[in-house]
């Protein structure tokens, strides 16, 4: 921050009051790292701005000053998205936690960054609901969630967040506001909208974002069917996206996971068990209960002798519970473990499955696969204990293997969680040269001087006006997936 | 095009071959406007590459040469967007006309971009379908639909272009060529995908468009509902959406349209009734019934004492032929007209008619209306003799003051045509100087010669690295509306 550190904290301090800014270690330490523990880093100074105008004014000082920053929700990502820039300015915006607008008769709500996910869905309804849904719901804040373009459990049928953002108040990082979209779905002009959402802090900070909501189902129906392997759940999937139900939410867990998960949330299922797949139909009643009873059969065809389905909402609870405890519960099997994020088309899940327990076996590591089946959206949590020498180093290395098998099968590096920090050095492996050039010239023509949230995302830190060098034959088509991309 | 003109010409021709390089008038009449017949002009050479390379060699000619391009689909937009560069060269892509990979596994089609829309459809069918379904689908090209983020009358349930564009190959104006996305949805790194979407061709012209298809509902069912004013089917139609129900479809016709179109497709509409609306529920055949009833409730509470419900395809195919009857039906009750499109928030439909009337008699001039209801877009056509002097001005001054009604009602200047250069001189209406600039800096980020489809979108041209100006209130919020952005 040099010389003018010191002017310009007490220059902050005057935006936002010196109560909402933070220089103390102390204090610092709270926001040192986001939901991914293994990057650290503290800010010279945290503010929380209580209004848009002080988050404007924030970002103006800090264009003057030449000083990077970082803007940051709750704190829940788990790609380092969030992570400070080591002394630069870190603007926490879970202040701007107000609910502006709620207008059901055209289906828009209007909030501030620092309001939680869950807290959308609480204020419209019980008539409608805000369907992207990250585990993390109760605790992340929709200001997060448009950075990192969030999804959960119910994208396969209702889409991520880019698909209910109608519009953004964004400040630029020269301080200048702009509104992006606005109530109405495709406005005139260019959709920056969409090149906003899912930028992770790196070409502005939003103030405030108008939501789509929608209604609620007239009825949701859940069950549980175990299978003896995840190949034979993996047929069920594809059978049932093959006859045209589109679910609400397909999750599988596989014999790891229900261990871990039975032993927390009781629910009485049959541990050692192949796989868990939960099937959750929702929409009009009549529907409903039709399409329910193909996927019971489905899953009985494919080989389930165990099909659950949910007699009441207390029940229904439980199932999710049991899906929902997988991450927490495997602390208690494994000292350690990475959650993984990776895609794969969801054609391919029972080979890219083998290969993932092929790597296990030869890492000598336990893997435990979750997925939000219907997207192919795989979270393969790779277990090790930290305090055996190399094991850490070793989980990481098989975690980045998974996600080339991933690419192999036409996939991506990540489903939700975003790049971050984390994934920044498998982005080569995914976009040439050419598109990445494509992503620095957005990001040069909104941040020339680099000081949002730099160091995410793009996997060399580059100087905006650096010529491209020469091209490298696209990745994916070094790997024979020209066709596919 | 200057001194090198002929040389350029000469090296298109290597590219693409004579046959396939026009530069005589008379083969170049066809292409000087598209389906805005107000705009005209000739380019010096028109080009009908064959290829993917050979566009990309095409644009690094002109990237060379220095002379700007536009290219073109089927020509059959509505905004100018397509309007060549007088002396410019055109870069026509009906050629690029293949399927080239149908994957209903995954619900994916990748196409080239002359690739007409209707095809897609008719490519993946009748298990699959592809939704946004302009009035144009049989003639116009994917390539188009993406560069305008085309919509039609089964967008309010299904969403535009941009949600089902999954994935684009994409020429930059330097002759780069790039990846956009790709097959899955939520590809890690910027969306520069939605931005290309829409961006009228003027960031570059994509060669390679991967869309998302959707399985064919069970059912399909459709109804027409007359009622004594726009005011009372205004009301059907908010009742409808508030009681959570989702047509696939719904159009609204005024008394003009109603009596235009009858003529001509002489489908026993009673002439002289206020309004017809056209309901379309799909779905599961069960869920669809249910709601039918419903809806059929609804428009009789309403006031509609005429409700017809298609009893096979060849009657629905009548009430679609009515509908889509209506602009070239409008020809035969005026000798000439403007169709106008604006968007409007659905619940100000009501004043939103009588605002459009009143103008109508203050201009004394007809304006027939049409629209696709549910989303709150409006097609006003403005009918005028264009042999009675000054009518033509004094109708398109009555088109411009119907859009401006729609911007104080909180809406938009355009719906589904684009901005092109029709619509430039509105965008200041819409958009505040910064939110411009934000644009602007898009468009200088991948095109800062200003060659790719100059003149269109951005109200005044600008070149790139010119300085901003002060900047003034926002439109919006010199309104009132800044609430509502």
């Amino acid at each position: 921050m040099g010389t003018d550190g010191v002017d310009l904290v007490a220059a902050l301090a005057r935006v936002v009051g010196a109560d909402w800014t933070y220089t103390d270690a102390h204090e610092l330490r709270t926001y040192e790292s986001d939901g991914l523990l293994q990057y650290r880093a503290l800010p010279r100074v945290a503010v929380l701005p209580g209004s848009a105008d002080e988050v404007r004014d924030v970002v103006r000082l800090c264009a003057e000053a030449e000083v990077p920053w970082v803007a940051r929700g709750a704190g829940s990502g788990l790609s380092g998205g969030a992570l400070p820039v080591a002394d630069g300015v870190l603007i926490v915006l879970t202040r701007l936690n107000r609910i502006l607008e709620i207008d059901l008769d055209n289906a828009r709500v209007c909030v501030e960054p620092g309001v939680t996910n869950a807290a959308v869905t609480a204020a419209v309804g019980p008539a409608f609901f805000y369907p992207p849904d990250p585990s993390s719901q109760v605790v992340c804040s929709i200001g997060g969630n448009v950075a990192e373009n969030s999804g959960g459990a119910h994208c396969f049928k209702y889409g991520f967040t880019t698909n209910y953002v109608t519009g953004l108040e964004v400040v630029l990082t020269d301080g200048s506001v702009v509104q992006l979209g606005g109530v109405e779905l495709d406005a005139p002009g260019y959709d920056l909208l969409g090149a906003f959402v899912g930028s992770e802090g790196t070409l502005g900070v939003a103030t405030k974002i108008w939501l789509r909501v929608i209604p609620a189902p007239e009825a949701v129906r859940t069950l549980v069917a175990f299978f003896d392997s995840t190949h034979a759940a993996g047929e069920a999937v594809s059978e049932i996206v093959r006859a045209g139900v589109v679910p609400g939410a397909i999750e599988m867990m596989d014999a790891v996971t229900i261990g871990a998960a039975e032993q927390m949330a009781h629910a009485g299922y049959p541990v050692g068990r192949g796989a868990a797949l939960l099937v959750e139909l929702d929409g009009a009643a009549e529907e409903c209960e039709a399409l329910f009873d193909e996927v019971v059969a489905v899953c009985e065809r494919c080989g389930s002798d165990d099909v659950r389905v949910s007699r009441d909402e207390a029940e229904r609870a439980l199932f999710w519970k049991t899906r929902k405890a997988a991450f927490p519960a495997m602390g208690r099997v494994s000292p350690n473990y990475f959650v993984q994020d990776g895609v794969i088309p969801r054609t391919r899940l029972p080979e890219v499955l083998t290969r993932i327990d092929a790597l296990a076996d030869e890492y000598g590591l336990t893997v435990a696969n979750v997925f939000h089946a219907g997207d192919g959206n795989l979270h393969p949590l790779v277990c090790y204990d930290g305090r055996v020498e190399g094991e850490a180093s070793r989980a990481e290395e098989l975690a980045g293997a998974i996600l080339d098998v991933c690419l192999d099968a036409g996939g991506s590096i990540t489903g939700e969680h975003g790049v971050g920090v984390d994934k920044r050095k498998h982005m080569t492996k995914m976009f040439a040269d050419a598109d990445l050039d494509a992503f620095q010239r957005l990001r040069c023509a909104f941040d020339p001087a680099g000081l949002a949230n730099p160091g995410k995302v793009m996997p060399t830190p580059r100087l905006c006006g650096e010529v491209p060098g020469p091209y490298r034959q696209h990745p994916m088509e070094a790997a024979g997936l020209a066709e596919r991309f």
